[in-house]
């Protein structure tokens, strides 16, 4: 038996989440699919984050138990060519230690969130961008997003039906930079809570249109109640970036 | 009546192209059906040019001659509205002279064509990008590609299908470059011929993958036989980028 770790990229658009459901394609069940009618086993793909239908990932990071034996180039070709049509694709794989999980050895996460910031809507990036027609303040936005870094209670930027059983994290990074005709906000923390970076981002959104100024990100946070979170930003902006390790 | 100037963004995957055909959805057609619903004239749009199946714009310039009086903002708005859901954008109208034509007062055309030079196929930019696992040897093609710059009669690198009257064309520019994970070929020319682009980027990725040398894109310009072209790239990976007036 070998644990394989896996780098995945993939489209968020067409899947329920990279969680396996009760109806519809998981990215998880795909990839479990298609390396079990390589192997003949029932194969169990376990994740570093759980990301929601229409999220993406540039490079998530996953790991499996495969019995049979498989050269790094022919379990990733092989995946790969029997993921289609599904948007999946392997980037890499590697033999791991066997105590070494995708999960829960994980130190780090990092998002990234890609707003199309204007008149038009994207045709080109279309399901891959959040669009806001109206112009964003980048300066109020950065000051907002300095309020949610450190460790802090994020009740409010959690969805209700988050899991976790500690609403408090530390937050290391919450950056926010204009990429052209985009406003990019980048996330960094060794967890998040479930909605976490599209509850921030929604709230840096109403700031950077105006409607919130930088501290009520502070007050909202103080709230530490879900029903003071003011917008929770659309799912196809945003995109697992990679996973850290020891 | 009033001209107006249009740019136009689209993502060329679901339309037959830009040009209006007996069967299936067009670009053209898309926007003409839109600003008809809009104004209830009859109208026809011109482009700068013609772009296949499958290969997308970044910035179309287009013309539509409108009697209905109209702001900027109305025709735009107006016009995105009703496109939906065909991937079609415009990101910006203005008036321009009576004279002024899309096709016949473009000075200059230009082209991006994206490579995915990696092992794993495309999964985000599946559509968006050609995909090429083997790796490709830049300062070859580099060099490849200066063969192809100025006055030559290109009929090698033109579709049999192409209507222009002369093969002979002044290639301005082609230049390669690595972005990332990608290889970007960029073609700038007063005009295109038929396929122009995508056979030269096909013949120069023959090149970046050793199979031609880059002395080889000289002989198959010199042979003016299109049996003597290599490749013709596909249009996924092709962006009409800009097009240029005086």
């Amino acid at each position: 038996m070998t644990r394989w770790r896996l780098t995945v990229e993939y489209d968020g658009g067409p899947f329920v989440g990279w969680q396996r459901q009760a109806e519809g394609e998981s990215v998880q069940e795909t990839l479990e699919h298609a390396i079990g009618r390589m192997t003949g086993e029932r194969v169990a793909v376990h994740g570093a984050g759980r990301t929601d239908a229409g999220v993406h990932a540039l490079a998530m990071e996953a790991h499996a138990d495969i019995a049979k034996p498989l050269s790094e180039h022919r379990l990733r070709e092989g995946t790969n060519a029997l993921v289609r049509p599904s948007p999946v694709s392997v980037l890499g794989v590697a033999p791991v230690a066997d105590d070494w999980h995708a999960r829960f050895s994980c130190s780090g996460r990092r998002y990234r969130y890609r707003i199309l910031n204007r008149r038009a809507p994207p045709a080109v990036d279309r399901g891959k961008v959040w669009h806001i027609a109206a112009p964003l303040d980048l300066e109020a936005m950065i000051e907002g997003a300095a309020k949610l870094v450190g460790l802090h209670d994020f009740t409010t930027f959690r969805s209700v039906h988050c899991q976790s059983k500690n609403p408090v994290k530390s937050l290391d990074a919450l950056t926010v930079a204009r990429v052209g005709e985009e406003v990019h906000i980048a996330a960094e923390a060794r967890s998040f809570l479930h909605h976490q970076v599209r509850s921030m981002v929604g709230c840096l959104a109403l700031v950077g249109r105006g409607r919130w100024m930088p501290g009520d990100m502070a007050t909202a946070l103080a709230a530490k109640d879900r029903a003071a979170l003011g917008l929770n930003a659309p799912p196809e902006g945003l995109y697992f970036v990679g996973a850290d390790y020891p």
